[in-house]
């Protein structure tokens, strides 16, 4: 479930922002530049330093974005029209890796779309395969949006640097709730978000292994190692990092044992119901059930209904009644498309809240199922 | 001058965005999703209706963005990808605009850059003159970034239109300053920006008329009516919405005096200075003086011992010591261009610190023109 407080900001984030809004909110200038500039500059290289340390990389290999979509695309982009090849992406990535390689295809690019196991997994062999002589770039999410599965990012990245490919992951889902090293993991690239830990909307990063050629995606001055054009929004970046320093280990284990009990629970306590994803290696904040025979956009109204939020489909693809691509993507089938409904949970998340949530959920699903027109039969 | 207070957001406009960063901070969904996302996707709504009302558009012509940057790349690269062709620009636009030209032409577009007059105008004619059959979008800005000029645009937009090509304008520094009605200004494409009007930073829109065809830049999902993919910022967009509806006549009247006391005084009472850009036809909170024999760098330095922030060249260039192309563009040599000092008014700028600016700074260039290397002989 996703309720206000499981999604909502950080009070303590809105406290870091707060001067940079105001005393602080000068464009970031130079050493050449007034000292409010220098001020809201130095916010902004504290916060790249900052995001930089959480994954151990170095603060000239963060560029700052509008959010995951933008670092996903310069990723793509960026990389294929700097260095022209073969690109590789798994077929149940998110939208703005998926339609990035989509666009780049009708551009003439080469894209191969690597399929998925019934949790949702890559095999690393597969990949090996598909790699080909004028492979430029492999772009594999290390979790996935809609069912939560994590992948063995390390081995993929491994095989891409043996290959000589570069690497790409977007780590929206992931980030600072399954730690990454760059010197561990040889990913090249990585997309990073603020809005899944409580930081804010509007902001995101790239991480961009030091000597990578890309090409700009957003001209304008000369900002971001002239990665990326246009007014630095310094508020977002600095509550961007403040979001990445509260979350925490102990945090992330309560969040998994909340999870752990929502999957539990609905498994055994109401018939016909299917995890989507892999039971271990997924995400702490995600589960993602089928509940056959009912529609899961009945089931988001009747959860309203009792004041709990929960989703359907993929966050960005409401508006379209088109079945969940991950959900085909690991051999469902409309119906257990339709049928699937995601939790989602955060740092204010009780026991207490995921009880309701399966015992209301328990109580809609038998009542859908009563007067439902998909039959058992 | 360009102090904290006349730079800094609104706290009306902190008001308004606080909701949408904690009660309402949902995904917005559409019809078929939880109410907490319907919610937040109310905000989005009422915030584009209220920007859309601004300059006599409908809601549907306006696409969110993260900045005045993206709006004028989706602008300039959506337009031509969509409809091949030339591209005419003034060649003293803003970096958004110029460096996409600069990636159109390099990617095999034909550009055409119009020179302008000594204050900064395009010639109408010149205009005229430029538009091939093959033409497909000209982009002239409303008013100048770093100069202030303002152009005739509802003349320029009117020869597009007779001539049936798309017309775009950059209105960051313009917009709610200077009254635009798409109703009797014929522009197909406006870029619109928050953070110079006391809105939060990382928001920004693109007036899109209705009918024109685009190629989406930013892929993703469906949102901005398939026009730019990315989870919506709606607290930026509720900000933004929110520091339009703040500004009003009676202040920009206010500002313009305000600017008017820095030009007289600066040129009646310091030797050697002369105003860049046009006298009236420019926009209510900027001045732009040059300061003969002296670099705008040591003012700027001078003056932020004193506690004034002054730029010089564009803002977005403080980095580079290039001497500013708007300056050049004008007719400037590499002395007037470093000797430019940009004077930024705001809401919270007042007679007094006008009245502080100029006699602090003429006494800092007084004592420069002693010691400088720059002799008048």
């Amino acid at each position: 479930m996703d309720n206000a407080s499981s999604t909502c900001l950080d009070e303590r984030v809105m406290e870091a922002m707060e001067p940079y809004f105001f005393d602080k909110y000068a464009v970031a200038t130079s050493e050449f530049g007034h000292s409010m500039g220098v001020e809201s500059k130095e916010g902004l290289d504290g916060a790249r330093k900052s995001i930089a340390e959480n994954i151990g990389a170095s603060p000239q290999e963060i560029v700052f974005t509008s959010g995951s979509a933008e670092s996903s695309n310069l990723a793509l982009k960026g990389v294929l029209s700097a260095n022209d090849g073969h690109l590789i992406i798994s077929d149940i990535e998110d939208f703005s890796v998926l339609h990035s390689a989509r666009t780049l295809e009708k551009a003439g690019y080469d894209v191969s779309y690597l399929t998925v196991d019934d949790e949702g997994f890559i095999d690393p062999d597969d990949l090996k395969e598909e790699i080909r002589d004028d492979t430029v770039l492999v772009s594999i999410q290390h979790a996935n949006q809609e069912i939560g599965t994590l992948q063995d990012i390390k081995k993929l990245a491994e095989i891409c640097k043996d290959a000589g490919v570069f690497f790409h992951t977007d780590a929206t889902h992931t980030f600072t709730r399954i730690p990454l090293d760059v010197n561990e993991i040889p990913a090249d690239l990585i997309t990073l978000s603020a809005h899944t830990i409580h930081g804010p909307k509007g902001i995101g990063a790239l991480y961009l292994r030091d000597g990578i050629n890309i090409k700009k995606q957003m001209d304008g001055g000369f900002q971001e190692f002239d990665k990326r054009g246009g007014l630095e929004n310094i508020p977002g970046a600095v509550g961007f990092a403040k979001a990445v320093e509260l979350v925490t280990k102990e945090e992330n284990d309560r969040i998994k044992e909340l999870r752990d009990r929502i999957i539990d629970r609905v498994l055994k306590e109401i018939p016909d119901t299917t995890l989507n994803g892999a039971r271990e290696e997924r995400i702490p904040q995600n589960a993602n059930i089928t509940f056959h025979y009912v529609e899961g956009e009945s089931i988001t109204l009747h959860m309203d209904m009792r004041g709990v939020a929960v989703s359907t489909g993929s966050a960005c693809f409401s508006r379209s009644l088109e079945a969940s691509h991950v959900i085909m993507g690991i051999g469902g089938d409309h119906e257990r498309a339709h049928g699937s409904v995601r939790f989602s949970l955060g740092r204010y998340s009780t026991q207490d809240d995921v009880d309701y949530v399966v015992d209301n959920i328990k109580e809609v699903v038998e009542r859908l199922r009563e007067i439902s027109p998909l039959g058992k039969e």
